[in-house]
């Protein structure tokens, strides 16, 4: 116990402990928080479908007809003939001949690379990769190779000298913490050439690049070359849940051995009913892709011009980099009395050094709201001695 | 590719492929599979509360305030008013300093585990306990000793051998595949004499046993001296997501390190709304508790006269042994025919030998229910020489 109080003081004492902010109300362009009215520049909710008329009539007709919770696993009583339309849908909208639900994307992430690999496999994965990656290749007892971060020339390299009998290229599509794209065209083309299954988690593409929002490897042209396609129900599309598209028989397989899907509740029907629906409303979302993809590089050019240290990408995810993290919560503390939310991302979720404000865009952001937040966002780094 | 065709004929091979049974209705002691009224007798909504009118009423009313989606993790942008009403409202319930929700009861039992224990801990675990503790003791890198199931003396004897320097005993409240409960009072005091950390998971247990139906711990009248509260959102409280309970230190530095709670968005407000909802009415149900339970002893009676092979519990979790897979199959197809859905459960869920038909009662069963099952069983047993 004494033990677990020292751990917890250490946090503390380093300037990484986290608390909650309470929202009270819908996950909007702006939001309530203590009483206020707060300009949320945090939110995953990229299209903003989170308050959509439609997909709010589909949810609450869902518990109408099916009460709530699902009652039980997905290989017991907890699949539903939403399940059945919903994994039909996914796999349609990427494009492959099968696909599969879970109750979380990090479970999925967890239990997709879990069951497809084992002692035997070799694991190549990009060193900035999400958690439930790491996590799921930890659960798979795979040899573990790390490539520096989208280096081709590095996995290349590692290849050259890891490969074994079974291996596996994984890699995030767009990159939570930094906003930039995994070369996909490239990894690919790498994973044909030297015969190595690939996997692609697009949990922040889809619903924003793409051909229809279909995600990153439609981006790159690449679609029907990735094998393994993971992504989320949770951020465009305003749901829970995580899903993993692909060959039949690959889908069949974890269906039948991913452990995280086995043994776990399945989705509850409002929440596959949301999601349900939620497809052909970001399939149909060009206009507001646009505009959200216009808002950022536009953001973007201010934000260098002022003299921010903000990375070369363009997705809605544009962290500006602080380095200590004491200063990054005093910036996002600073930004929150002038009614504006920004996530001071600290570790362990990014590196020592590169904490960070994770600003991300949402396509019912305009350009008004963001001239205050640079107005705002320059004063503060001049204050802070960021600019 | 080829290697997982393979792995897939394996599973085919050996009777052991799995597939759904979609539900067209709500997850009530009656639902609609391929248009027809079956009895449920697999579900794990023990207390009846999937289709309860109060809740649904909440449920559509968090949908119209807060919309859809969480829209980010638990410590960005992902935290509502709900969630600290519902970890009150848990902590209470379960009579803790604190708790902290997860986005699955999977997460929270990986999350609580790899977040807690290190290479430097032992992690004592009941051979028979939930994956995702297993799952979650592997995330941690502990040393990992398995007790023979609820073998106190085997218990003790492998913590004289194996005790480091920082230990926990990990359990099941009520195991799901057996129905059987973890001596917890022994398990209390064994961790008292030993100075070691204790962990249940009372997935199970939790509104169907205990005071109120606080649970498992509750039972045994050892609530304060567990250390370590997991629980479900999604079995007897009919949402979904998980929970961990217990002093503030420990849950404070559990939300401030457990990957699978940082690393995913929070659970959706009209999930929190049913989850906030639910445990009022589950402390209130005490008469639905009491049929369960009665009807839970009065069924397993006739099955043991009838010469059917079930594990002496008490709780709605009544396995019947068949042994092989296939027969085990045969038997769950033969019921669905007449009408009754009953989970046949094949390994990897349950050790080799010992498939099973999985029954599983709700409060809204009812002795008539059971008399026309009773009657199936007999037949088929019969027919397939289990009796």
């Amino acid at each position: 116990m004494d033990k677990i109080k020292e751990k917890l003081e250490n946090i503390k004492s380093k300037g990484l402990y986290r608390n909650f902010k309470y929202l009270q109300s819908c996950q909007k362009s702006r939001v309530t928080i203590d009483g206020s009215e707060i300009l949320l520049l945090g939110s995953n909710n990229y299209l903003g479908l989170s308050d959509n008329l439609l997909l709010k009539e589909a949810s609450k007709n869902a518990i109408d007809k099916y009460g709530l919770g699902a009652g039980g696993s997905r290989l017991t009583t907890g699949t539903y003939d939403l399940n059945k339309k919903l994994e039909e849908k996914i796999a349609s909208f990427k494009n492959t001949e099968s696909a599969l639900t879970f109750s979380t994307g990090y479970m999925a992430n967890a239990g997709v690379i879990s069951s497809l690999c084992d002692r035997k496999w070799v694991i190549f994965s990009d060193k900035l990769n999400h958690a439930s990656i790491i996590d799921g290749c930890t659960l798979s007892g795979a040899k573990l190779v790390r490539y520096k971060h989208c280096h081709m020339d590095d996995l290349r390299n590692k290849i050259e000298i890891h490969k074994g009998e079974y291996n596996l290229i994984v890699t995030d599509g767009v990159f939570s913490m930094d906003g930039d794209l995994a070369p996909l065209d490239e990894i690919a083309s790498i994973g044909k050439e030297h015969n190595i299954l690939t996997m692609v988690d697009d949990a922040h593409g889809l619903g924003v690049l793409g051909k229809n929002g279909s995600g990153t490897p439609s981006h790159f042209n690449v679609s029907s070359e990735i094998d393994i396609h993971v992504g989320t129900l949770s951020k465009a599309i305003p749901s829970i849940g995580g899903y993993v598209a692909g060959k039949k028989h690959i889908i069949d397989y974890i269906k039948n051995s991913a452990r995280s899907f086995i043994f776990s509740t399945g989705l509850p029907p409002v929440n596959l009913a949301t999601a349900l629906e939620s497809i052909d409303i970001v399939k149909n979302s060009d206009e507001k892709r646009k505009h959200l993809l216009n808002l950022v590089s536009w953001f973007k050019e201010n934000l260098i011009q002022l003299g921010f240290q903000v990375p070369n990408t363009c997705t809605p995810i544009i962290p500006i980099i602080i380095g200590d993290p004491n200063i990054c919560t005093k910036f996002s503390e600073y930004l929150l009395e002038e009614g504006i939310y920004v996530n001071a991302i600290r570790p362990p979720t990014v590196p020592k050094n590169t904490s960070r404000l994770r600003i991300s865009l949402m396509a019912t952001h305009t350009y008004e709201d963001l001239e205050y937040v640079i107005d705002k966002l320059k004063y503060y780094g001049n204050k802070l001695n960021i600019i």
